[in-house]
């Protein structure tokens, strides 16, 4: 019973999914649903990927939270669009959520969308928005035991964007034993290794989007 | 519809939560309900109380994962009693699941339960387990901002306990502004500054939970 409830919902989601997707490819846009922790950097993560794709490539995103504005403040001041969504209780984004949000985009005026779901490595893995790409950021103090511990997220992505880098010299992380655990959940996974704090390797990372935009 | 649902959903939880409370006091078990993000350092403080109550206070651990038994293997090797909750897909512990755990450890054999939730700073904050103290693991990396985005986590805790302080050198944290806005979501909460790797603030953690033990 409970099981036919939740498939109903998903299925729901399925659909409206599918609309939003319809939308966005109509539209030109390419978009990404970046997954996360807490504070593993989505917003940093944004905030590069602006400023690399600035001439290149028009941005706009939609921040999920489940309260506050303070992401959305930070994303204006780059001078690119963005819709906030606060989900009140709810620890994902869903499908809904974003046709909402879309609706109050203008989508003519962008090629990227970069949809930043609430902070949470569970639920959002769940729940497709219309996006095509998954990105998941995995940030170097969460430890290295993640992929063991989330797999359905780890299963789930695209792209896994190992951050914060700059802080390897003071914590236990070994990125190859990381790397393996996530390739043997999800054989295709790109992975990416960055610091939104030195800005090392988010060249090779915005390059690599923007194929991705082309190749739409 | 949906909201009367949620409510049948958490009014049955409260009533077991209920039962719960009621056999770890007939037990003289005082639990301690543990929440936090992905990797903010809930087994860590597992792992520094176990030895910091050694010889004065008897624990038990209840493990709560999606996936995998990588920490209660670590809380094994410390000699205590140990029960790994797995929740398949769900996003955090309830009574139920919780009461099933009891059922698998001897509570006259412990002083304190130890109980981690999943890593989460959503969805748990909703779930009454039966515990006599919600502690909120909150860690130097995930940033200061986390009490705007997270509000009702923080207003549901007793403590918050501020983990990685060895990382503050390296990261930009405002451990005052931080407290502020713990406070000003809730008044009452007991702010500790701790790093489990360098052992910084243990004692005094250790010592304020021992004195809540003999309290109880």
């Amino acid at each position: 019973m409970e099981i036919k409830v939740l498939k109903d919902i998903l299925s729901a989601n399925e659909q409206m999914a599918n609309r939003n997707r319809e939308l966005l490819d109509s539209n030109k846009v390419f978009a990404v649903n970046l997954m996360a922790s807490p504070g593993a950097g989505k917003t940093s993560l944004a905030l590069q990927t602006i400023r690399g794709l600035a001439g290149k490539s028009r941005t706009g995103v939609i921040e999920g939270d489940v309260s506050s504005s303070l992401d959305a403040e930070l994303i204006a001041k780059e001078g690119v669009p963005v819709v906030q969504i606060n989900t009140g209780g709810e620890c994902h984004l869903d499908a809904n959520m974003t046709h909402n949000a879309l609706a109050n985009m203008s989508l003519k005026d962008i090629d990227l969308l970069y949809i930043e779901n609430v902070g949470n490595l569970i639920c959002p893995a769940e729940f497709n928005l219309g996006e095509h790409l998954k990105v998941l950021i995995s940030s170097i103090p969460e430890g290295d035991d993640k992929p063991f511990k989330y797999p359905l997220m780890f299963h789930k992505v695209d792209v896994v964007v190992i951050n914060k880098i700059d802080l390897l010299p003071y914590l236990r992380f070994d990125t190859g034993a990381f790397s393996q655990a996530v390739k043997g959940i999800n054989e295709k996974v790109e992975i990416f290794q960055v610091s939104c704090t030195t800005g090392d390797g988010i060249e090779k990372w915005v390059s690599w989007l923007l194929s991705q935009i082309g190749g739409k």
